[in-house]
């Protein structure tokens, strides 16, 4: 049976060893297994932005691929070491300190395991002691042994309720009276765009159109600090530089962006579930 | 027949999921690809630096290899997606935007065509109305298939003629009295080197010789911003740190820096068009 | 025989081409070769970093890996350029310029050998003029060849002594009267922790003990900047955010770190020979 594909993503940055020494020990455990980077550069302690990224670029993996999280403020403390194998047949290794929320809300998780660190835990390095930096004692040693096929799933440790798993707390969007609420849930911290968590097609259901002129109205902690007409179409090509739009993002899902300049930091917005959008027709 | 390696160069950065989301749809299409970061940190939206570091490292590589770039500006308009056959044996998946400039002109290009979305975009992700990110829909599912020998080079969409390729306009390189005329090329944004369009064999053809002073006269917009003596030799770290040098870069091309120190910078200079830059002994 | 793993390190980043052509050459000298990035956000000139990062990472790798490490300031001088046999089979090949001072303090050189340019340096590719970005022609090209087996160890060129090694001089760490005195080794330059050269195990020998306070005291260039009673503990997740914490690092030494803040920042501090730092029980 081929070996599943690993992908990384922690907020340790490529700026020290951490990283190098993580793969050193995957490729310890099976010269043959396959590394690949997610991100070593999302926020630090930022188990929001964790569970965002895992979910965006999960499904367009192959089947079977092993995902490893380590955005872990809490290394060392209560917080279970997990395993969780995803109804739609992908496995994520991480921390259970929020990273699985939206994986769990949108695709679904099977089943979940806590790490039996007296098995799957690096042995024989002299870091016995250490307390910290789980990503390379136990999450990256643990994840190369399930991709490798030395363990099963079930080998990882005690299974526990899909239930107890911990989750950041998301309202859903909502339709009434013409109005679509929803929040801004993740941002692109490159190119400055916001992405809601409203599907694109409650704005089609809703008769909103390519084309069309919306009023688009931002809380942050329920207070407005954006109100506007602004455009919604198909890409931020569709408008002058420097000018607002409402896009259909790369998820399905609706977005806002600045042509060519940061919607996010050019209105001092942010995301989260104190970050409300609200949009209707434009009259 | 071995398959291509796949190298990626994008200003998408790491701080998001979507290299990662890309670099999935590569493997889904076939998993023993191989993929290679050439960088994701190129300056946003500048199709110059991208044409530049297409041409900077591709001879070095395996013939054959397929390279993915991405800095689309313009993505949902109605720039071309292409992918080009360079002269000496390459691949180039990008937008026709200006990207393939460098290696059209010093390499050649043999033909390009344009990928049809018909047969070479993903599908089955629920992404068929994204609009935006062709990146993963298009450009790294299109040279996933030609690396992997899924499709031929003529299957990847009509032909059409390479004098229609966007190019940006860089003038030649001149001698003329003693004087040698070109412009800044590409920075080095990490060391803060500026790399010109010269060729160092012109400075020998015109008897300037490592150890030499030369009048360096440099031009913005047709305006004098630096005008000094400095020194022509191997390498910054002939001269003290802190001192200027025009030294041969790694291209074989005529380059100055400041030893340990940003040359770009610390004299507030920057490359393209009209950053000109004159060369004459000093006397 | 299984070829070995080469894994790079330097101080280029991804903002430009360098890594891309580096590696280029690499898959050019032999396509099979396994190429993981280790660090290009080494800090610029910085051969007391590189130093570290390689022995920070290399225990973890399987035996025979080739580390390549280019922080070069020196490049097109007369610094030697090298590759280094540790003591427990690994190979480096970087300049011989303090690169090698940690792996050779803590882990020992059994042999070294001076690259000869004739034999194994990159031809054919209009580079021979070039006499800077050895990490292209030289160390990479090089250390593919050693890695691939086209070369052996004593076909890198001759033997020099390893007594020669330029080394960046660290006193040890002492125990005098219940007082622990020893440097800020290096810094984890994303979250603010700095590491000393103090081994965890000279801690419990002096019987401090996790959960004791300890007196701490800093001093850049001897005068003191920093005098606190600390916690000792297993990880910064046992104290408060924002409180200091003395805890054991991933390399079994001694660290110090602020719950979720910089340490290093927060305070204004530093490593290298003249930032030392003393620890004994508070009373």
């Amino acid at each position: 049976m081929e070996k599943a594909i690993l992908v990384f993503q922690t907020d340790f940055t490529y700026k020290e060893g951490a990283v190098c020494a993580m793969y050193g020990v995957v490729k310890s455990v099976d010269r043959s297994l396959e590394i690949i980077d997610g991100s070593h550069e999302l926020p630090q302690y930022d188990t929001w932005s964790a569970s965002y990224r895992l979910y965006q670029s999960m499904k367009f993996w192959p089947k079977g691929t092993v995902f490893v999280s380590v955005v872990d403020p809490g290394v060392g403390t209560s917080r279970k070491a997990s395993v969780a194998k995803t109804k739609d047949g992908y496995f994520i290794v991480s921390p259970d300190n929020g990273s699985l929320t939206h994986v769990k809300n949108n695709v679904g998780i099977e089943s979940i395991r806590e790490i039996d660190e007296t098995i799957n835990r690096l042995k024989g390095k002299d870091t016995e002691g250490v307390s910290i930096f789980h990503g390379r004692d136990l999450f990256g040693y643990c994840a190369a042994r399930l991709a490798s096929g030395i363990i099963s799933f079930e080998e990882v440790g005690p299974e526990y309720s899909v239930d107890e798993i911990i989750c950041h707390k998301i309202e859903k969007p909502t339709i009434e009276n013409g109005v679509i609420k929803g929040i801004f849930e993740i941002n692109d911290p490159n190119f400055g765009n916001l992405w809601t968590n409203v599907e694109t097609k409650m704005f089609f259901e809703n008769d909103f159109n390519y084309g069309d002129d919306l009023q688009v109205t931002i809380y942050h902690d329920d207070i407005i600090v954006y109100d506007k007409k602004v455009r919604f179409d198909k890409s931020f090509g569709m408008v002058e530089k420097g000018e607002d739009i409402i896009y259909n993002n790369e998820l399905m899902k609706i977005a806002m962006a600045t042509s060519m300049d940061s919607f996010e930091k050019k209105n001092n917005l942010g995301f989260g579930s104190n970050w409300k959008v609200e949009f209707k027709k434009y009259e």
